[in-house]
């Protein structure tokens, strides 16, 4: 019987048309899971950085700003992540935090609404710094944070509701959210949608301008690759730019930032979200770690993401021990991200054994073991195989 | 005569003991005067950030975050740049750019303040973008903002007064303010001092502690030749620590961070002023770089600068045309940081004319040529190069 499954993953492994992309990739015999937290080093890399050190730092120094394009990089590395999140040019930046994005994105929500709202929903089951920097928003511009489950918005939304921030995919379940029902729903209110695009940036279709979304932020260091505590992004949609009004006015988002007045004076466009000087050396890796998309569709990526979990759910339902595991993710395609997650007893010591053997996962406490799939570089006999050992691990 | 100043300036290298540090850099024939924009490249900085990327990003993958130290870089490197600013350790994190440790500072020292007190002094003349995000904090957290020039703050301050934000370098002038003086007096007044460092930390003593400063930021890529926007840095004295209320309670600011719950915990100590997830790329080149100071104390680095401006100015009094430019930066050395910024007529087509013959300073707009002195890499050839340059520049 297992040997059927292997059988099955070579042959849907022999036809993948992504599955040469993994040879752009750092990997070893371990079966990495992990992506979604951490997505893995495209190999050419660290021979960019090299030279942005050596190079660009070393050799032209301060002439690097102009003459190596490092002064631009935050809308023109924005500009390569907009049609992964299905958004025009010139509407993203990059930089700083995906905490200080949303911050931004939240209290710029909540100026840009009608007068007279005075509520800001947020997921109740969000990644937790979503909420607390959320609450922070609110009390800071004077309103009501309302903490509500996503399935429990509609019914939340109303005439006080200014702005509403919402997880793609949720971080813990993989709960996969609906980005167009939702956002829909939120403008039917006469309010704002702001959304947190980390779960679901790199591994499925997002369509920010076709669905309306008003903006967005998302982090770059997961299916996007850019490496750890890589830059986060700012999605301001066009027809918000010129009335956007950052609560983290710094320098480089003016109008002439090398006049240095003392008067701000935003600049026109995405530009308008920057705040400091930009993070050169993980701006420029995350830049050279973009390279691995030339050519790839988003939606052979989320046909590959969703081959991958399903046939996950599968291999487990075969190698554990019935009743060992029960998962919290969705079987709908429509409501799963790329990440199946397993709800455990002792979850803790199983996935260090887990990882002992190789499958790397990780846990979300208490009793969560979280695998993510990432259509560039994990393959189906990958799958097969943490499903083998996964079974190996609970049999008694 | 020149000769004369060549060969003071052949002794005086002779006699310098910071002069072998130049080695740890990588440099060329430039006379870089614009180190206080961006510092030099540490010579063995490229090898660590190539064993960050390969080896902790790409062979450890998720597991650097504990066993390759990134989890606790933001405290760690904080501990390495305090001794440079008179800070014990456990008092500053590193993170974020300026802009947002400003506007992290600013409103937790508004918070801090006693109640009633409704007015944020800011320096008339700093940098803009500390002008500008104070503006956003006050407009937040429903205060005045009141500019004043630095020296006009004793009288601006008063029952009202919250908070004050002072650089301690103007970034135009080169102008030391009096860090004791005006914090007592802040603190006279009931305030709390919170000081910009960009310009003076790794270029004299700074002496938080020992002056009772409240809150401070700082950039580390100036005299601290972090890299390209490295990470700034907040300090948070160890007695206002306990009080700290964030604007921006990321989730690695938390008490548990990985416990993920929907409530917001601060963490005790620095670590409170973390937000997001840390960036490592960055961070680590900065940690990398720091290694140059290990010896080295921050009063040598200071004598060495007052010396190598001191001897700048008498150089350009020696070849440049007599009234072509004019020093707006103080000849008292207790009122000078560590560059000499001159006022003159077509300033910029000069600057170009300066970076073409080989001496890098750079132009603040509209007639300020700015030169920077690093001491741990400028020598005296490099100064009396320099002056004997722009007279060349200069001469009709």
């Amino acid at each position: 019987m297992s040997e059927t499954f292997a059988a099955r993953a070579a042959a849907l492994d022999a036809a993948d048309r992504l599955a040469d992309l993994r040879k752009l990739f750092t990997l070893d015999d371990t079966v990495y899971l992990d992506g979604n937290s951490l997505g893995a080093l495209p190999a050419h890399v660290p021979a960019r950085v090299q030279e942005v050190l050596t190079r660009e730092w070393g050799e032209l120094r301060i002439r690097s700003w102009d003459e190596s394009g490092w002064w631009t990089a935050p809308e023109r590395i924005g500009d390569r992540i907009a049609p992964l999140v299905g958004a025009a040019a010139g509407q993203i930046v990059v930089g700083d935090s995906t905490s200080v994005n949303v911050f931004k994105a939240v209290v710029a929500a909540s100026r840009l609404a009608p007068e007279g709202r005075d509520e800001i929903l947020v997921d109740a089951t969000t990644f937790p710094t979503d909420g607390y920097i959320a609450a922070s928003a609110a009390r800071m511009t004077g309103h009501r944070l309302v903490p509500v489950a996503p399935a429990e918005v509609p019914d939340a939304l109303g005439p006080r509701t200014a702005a509403v921030l919402l997880n793609h995919v949720d971080y813990r379940t993989g709960r996969l959210h609906d980005l167009p029902g939702l956002t829909a729903a939120v403008h039917a209110a006469g309010g704002l949608a702001v959304w947190d695009l980390c779960h679901s940036a790199g591994a499925l279709p997002v369509g920010l301008d076709a669905h309306g979304v008003d903006l967005a932020v998302g982090c770059t260091y997961k299916y996007l690759n850019g490496g750890p505590g890589s830059p986060a992004y700012l999605y301001v949609a066009e027809r918000h730019q010129a009335a956007f009004d950052s609560p983290l006015p710094g320098w480089t988002s003016h109008a002439d930032p090398f006049g240095m007045t003392p008067g701000y004076a935003p600049a026109d466009g995405a530009v308008r979200g920057r705040v400091g000087t930009p993070d050169i050396l993980s701006m420029l890796a995350l830049e050279a770690s973009l390279d691995v998309w030339n050519g790839v569709s988003i939606e052979a990526v989320r046909a590959k993401s969703l081959a991958l979990t399903d046939f996950f759910l599968e291999c487990v339902a075969e190698h554990v021990p019935e009743g060992r595991v029960t998962s919290v993710t969705p079987a709908a395609h429509t409501e799963r991200g790329s990440q199946v997650a397993l709800r455990c007893e002792d979850a803790e010591p199983v996935m260090s054994a887990l990882i002992a053997r190789g499958v790397v996962g990780d846990l979300r406490r208490p009793d969560v073991l979280r695998f993510g799939f990432t259509p560039l570089y994990v393959g189906f006999a990958d799958v097969e195989r943490a499903a083998r050992v996964l079974g190996e691990v609970l049999k008694p």
